[in-house]
């Protein structure tokens, strides 16, 4: 099988030679897709043993030739039967043949399953296997990471901003903060989404026709099927499984996805020379320009946020999917078979990410810096708000003309607020707190820190429970 | 204000000629909006005055201005204000003071409140109120439609299809009861999401800043001008609320979209004049071409796949917004304000997919007929499940051979194996009821009327209970 | 038709009262939907005439009471229809009745027409029509409001930016120019998109099957009709026209906004406090927050981009209506209906940018002191080229060691560089304008200048001509 | 580099073993990436030759050098430099000194060029050179077998379909000429835009600063560079070409695409049971279910569906990838890596279309059968024409009573006519032709033969044309 060795760079996708996480080939590569069809083979093959229909020996023997059974011999089969699970379903026949296995054996094999039954349900399994032994356990590690930032930078001071321009101070852990809840949310969101994947073994249109001719209790007969690769079977299918639980899957992956995209165009914008306020080490994520050499590029980041660009899109090849006609159509059948691409470059993506928060600095001189060019108008909110409540009306307005002179006098809005007479009779009810605020807009912060303790601790313990459970799940 | 009321035909969105549900208006307009943004400034006010920050009688002025602010005055003041929330809390306060009421309510009008306070609050208290109000109940209306269609149908015989080619046999109810069972979870699905929905009152950059001059405790604060409008707050916010809540509501609506669509695909297709099994009247979904006058154009239907299609791609929006700079961008405001008009388009094309559920007929003598072009060789299946049972190998090849011969004579494909001597010592083995599925196909429908019962039951309880939720949370 | 009023704000779509363009109105409304259908109605009469089918009084008398009929009295009508397109012929009739009109004009309106000839011709000769009147002349407004910036910057020095980090130096004219050639390339791009609209008169399933039944050269025909609009046929059609040209038209639509949100997106970073390059004044473009009067926040640009996040991902609805079955279905009618809401957006973000692109406040000063934070680093390139074709190998490594030397000392590199004795040796062979560049970056801006003259000239006299060529027929 | 071959199952994307079109991949995979990059290194060497600056021998060590460079040390030298193009430049200086070759070529490798030089250029030439080599004569070959069918089928009565019900009758000839117009027209738009793919050699921001240190004219040495590469340069550039040429060429494939899945749709749809009117050989395209031997699935026409909907969304990422901000930034990188797995899908489909076209059967019994149910309803539409333009007032009304009669009746809805006193005076008036046409809907064909000539002539022509074209270009 010579030609089935590949040399890497002929291949057209960077999934396969770029952005490829090794870690997920066990589930998500094409050889991983002809195994767990064969797990449900042989799933198939214990279930009717179970039944009596066919005997131990002869599901033990399924069992035994489906796991020899390999994607090359299957394609090649293919290019006979024009059906994949066809070829399959002969691989293992020939390969109980060759082991001059049991003809009860032979005859059993796929009995009563209709392509889908076993399609649906081996990338259920496989999706599920990815997520629990990878990719959740990969988004478990980013959120850790972000918590650790978060706490690290609780109190280190830097101006928020909105509209790109400076608005209130806020600490850069509390930033991170927010994050960390987003992120944890959608955390939570992919293991509600993936938990709900579901198989079936209904035949070819959903009846159980064909499994009727064999027992009485098909649907129950589902179920113990289902059993033998630890999913729950779609409440009533029809040649397909129904489609939503994979579209929120796929929703709850790009949710999540856009999380990171949104954090890295943040930090990638607080890298600019003129804000300065995160670095990163020259190495992956961080390389020279072919011809400026002076140059410290975040490719990283920039990477992140292109393979989100990539990737979202596909949702909508996802929610046309939905629509099958009749008892089902093939038209998402080769669509489908994307979805691994998809999976594989977010959990890339996702590493990255984790690679990148571990090794970043904070520059907390320039975020010093940046606040202190605006602390000096940044306390025209508190104190128009704080005048307001004293009596002066229009302070919107009045403080913003003050600000505004504030600004091109470059003297701190309370400075001139001082030396207007007018307000004094208003400033004079500050207490001594407010005239601290107002003086020292370091003080502005509010409850930031106090949200970043509230949301780690939240988010610590939520996924120290999650990461128990899958572990536990993957250990019984 | 003369100029506030525009003909109704010289404006450029469908949505507000031809695609309108007007009952969805109190939620969903833009003077709905200024409405639910005056809600939120009032229940800000009370929330103040429960603090003593303020008077019962200061709030009450408030709540009473707030009340007569109109959406044609706010867009007048914003001409001059430049700011939609600026231009609002001024109407406010124009109202006290034509009304003669306290400066100490003037000055108390919108105290701590960034704008996004107030927008994001109303807008997660609006889009909830038209689920609760008009959606969901509209959802429900359609669900107990096809309901009763699954179960009329139950036992009505149709050819299965797969690949648009005739599969095994269904019945019509089995059909229909995997929409009532995809569509169920959605509507769950959107119950859920709503129920997610978050205000905020954490000011210009999440922190409280504002909130903390004026008390000690802001984080309880927020939630007690939240539960003004019974909504929780967001963990944790910047400017705006975290948007993943909005992109999940819009996921299970677009969700909710596909499935409908699918049975709109379904049932027009099963009014093909070569297939036949459905009809409707003639009416506002079925209307005569404009030159041939016999036709009977199924537009209704047709009018719900475009809907679908035209607001499906919405969704990459959503994702997009899902970026905010910083402590927030505004890229994702103009943006948002089209919304409600997704929510308009999806709520039309549901109560017009209810209507047509509702007027249905049942071609059965046509399934029948298509069902018996096909019964003489869906009968393949069993036959090869079955005699690969009693030990024939290669069972699907042969009788996939015996099939084709059976088709071009135009002989059932069982009569041709009694005829077929090789296979006699197989076909000896059969069960009388074994004969009697491969003798008459219609009785190869499996566990299909069990099947509508489990999952129409199922529904019909799970929607009763959701209806009894809605009415309970809408009457307390 | 007092209910054919509406309050303005009792709409949902903020296409019908937040982001309308007026001028737009007279070809994107439903009331000119419903008059350019009649303009197709009329100029099929006026066809019929001119082969002697029908009188010309009769032709005249179609014409006056097409002219009549109002999208209100349509809208009624069809409620008794259920078809448009036929009320509006009733309309028409009515209209002829009332004026106690000939019977042979009531019989020959829309003689030999389907809908779909009416519907698509008229949509192409007012999409057409909006171009040529509104929507071009505004692009070439902006286009030259941007070659004016390109030439007044040409001079000004900015430092270039790649990866957000500080790149060779450009002018601000230079930058501009990249715009006004992208644009100016969009804006031929939509004039060609819009001058291949078809329109098509050939009857139900595009066979001409009822012209047949009047004269025997319906496909001459069939340019006399579209000649009278001046459309061109489509090469063949079905019910409608093939649907490629409207794509094209909505693809050139959709990426000239791709060109306006980059341009967008760059002025806005631009306008980051820590950069502080660009300045807009306080307006309807700048806006301060409703809590913190000192901010200016560029709402302008906000909006464009945002507007840009609306409309790209209706590109999607486009392709998929693409499909339509057989001789074509009805599944684009409503999501076309949409068309003209996305024209109508694209055109107030246009408008929108051009008015910021008016009043752009330029600091130079700032630029210069952007520039200079880098300019001792940035000839990291011309010396790394030049010593290296000098003869120093590994000269990409080596400057890029010693500007990281550089940036730490805070020295320019060059100086640096001739502290090295080991490079003195190719030092010693730079030119003195070598030396000059490597002295002073300012140098190093290669052609910019000149590129601004040749990008500018060339697009200035281009869009002259297109302008000349836009009113010539107009006025034809 | 053992490692660099991998096995072919172990991949991800589907485009690497299940849909990949060998031909491409010495266009399209990243080994051919590689050499193209190598071929802009060569190019530039011989321009700077041309120019004197570096020797003859030099330039011509530099390509030999070039041609040795292979992916997979490209990528082994990436990660020590974390950069593609500064590995790529050190394989060809190591290539060099390997083979003992001069200082001189080391040192003028990469001269003056940025990063994006080399790729965008790189891939300019290699997408050109995809689709002259492969993908135009694969759409040639699709139009050219569209083109035999719809000349075959010019007289082939069918039914025509509009909203899926019958309307009035064409040729399938006809609806094949429909689709060869479109096609055809999407060919020469895919021909235009990859005839307008540009190149750039600017330098890092596109200002020529580092070519300038080494020539005066660096516009005019860009284009020398160019033309080895038979490439023309972007107008102005920034680091990067100007985006929107490769939107253009993706836009027209998409387009070209969904022309394809409309074709595709039909053909799948007239092969369903209840209508027959098309076959396909079982084979390759068309295979049995693994359950139901008896079936006859078309897969190859829902492939050609299905990747239609999983390549059209990857426009979105196109559309974004137009936004770079200032004067680039490396968001676009990764996800037009993935463009070739696009063009690579497009083709697969593309020659799927063309098997099918090659092997189709078209049923005439069938086509009449399906005629025949409507044949005497679909008069309904000459019949009211004409007797409206012989006076009949409301013959829309009254023939659409009539036909609805007729087909309860099940007779012709002008043997009904004929039967109706008040219908007689106006009947008297028909000619034998117009009675020749009532009576037998087959003469109701219109000009479709005829427009099946036109459009066949002008299309076999314009691609004959088009095919001696490109075979010159690549011939030159």
């Amino acid at each position: 099988m010579e030609k089935n060795n590949v040399p890497k760079f002929d291949l057209v996708s960077p999934s396969d030679f770029r952005y490829n996480v090794e870690q997920l080939m066990p589930y998500l590569s094409e050889e991983a897709f002809v195994k767990y069809k064969s797990l449900v083979e042989s799933g198939l093959a214990h279930a009717w043993a179970k039944r009596g229909i066919i005997s131990e020996d002869a599901a033990n023997e399924i069992v035994a030739a489906s796991e020899q059974v390999t994607a090359a011999e299957v394609y090649e089969e293919e290019t006979k039967t024009n059906h994949d699970i066809i070829a399959q379903v002969n691989m293992i026949k020939s390969h109980l043949r060759s082991e001059g296995k049991s003809t009860e054996a032979e005859l059993a094999v796929h009995r009563a399953a209709t392509s889908y039954d076993i399609v649906d349900t081996a990338n259920s399994a496989r999706y599920r296997d990815a997520f629990y032994n990878v990719i959740i356990p990969d988004l478990i590690a980013l959120e850790t990471a972000w918590i650790k930032i978060a706490r690290e930078e609780r109190d280190t001071l830097q101006i928020g901003r909105t509209h790109l321009q400076h608005a209130e101070p806020v600490t850069f852990g509390f930033a991170m903060a927010s994050f960390v809840s987003r992120f944890g949310e959608r955390i939570l969101h992919i293991k509600e989404a993936v938990d709900k994947l579901e198989g079936k073994f209904s035949g070819a249109v959903g009846t159980y026709g064909a499994e009727s001719l064999f027992i009485n209790d098909p649907i129950e007969f589902e179920k113990e099927v289902l059993d033998q690769l630890n999913l729950r079977p779609t409440q009533i299918s029809t040649q397909i499984t129904q489609p939503e639980p994979v579209v929120d899957m796929l929703h709850s992956v790009i949710t999540s996805f856009g999380v990171v995209a949104n954090w890295a165009y943040d930090l990638y914008n607080l890298q600019r020379p003129e804000i300065a306020e995160i670095g990163q080490p020259r190495g992956n994520d961080i390389s020279r320009s072919s011809t400026m050499p002076n140059k410290a590029n975040p490719v990283g980041l920039e990477n992140i946020i292109s393979l989100f660009k990539e990737s979202m899109p596909s949702m909508v090849t996802t929610y046309l999917d939905q629509i099958s006609f009749h008892q089902r159509d093939l038209t998402n059948s080769a669509s489908q078979r994307f979805i691994p691409e998809t999976l594989n470059i977010f959990d890339y993506a996702i590493r990255r990410a984790t690679r990148i928060s571990s090794s970043l600095s904070i520059n907390k001189h320039n975020m010093q810096k940046n606040f202190e060019m605006s602390s000096g108008y940044v306390t025209a909110e508190p104190l128009q708000l704080l005048l307001s409540s004293y009596g002066l009306s229009d302070a919107h307005k009045l403080i913003g003309e003050l600000s505004d002179a504030a600004q091109s006098e470059g003297k701190p809005v309370f400075e001139l607020a001082k030396e207007d007479k007018a307000l004094s009779k208003y400033l004079r009810r500050l207490s001594p707190e407010q005239v601290e605020v107002l003086s020292d807009a370091s003080k502005y912060i509010g409850c930031a820190p106090q949200k970043v303790d509230e949301v780690t601790n939240f988010w610590e313990q939520r996924i120290q429970e999650l990461s128990a459970e899958i572990d536990q799940a993957l250990h019984k």
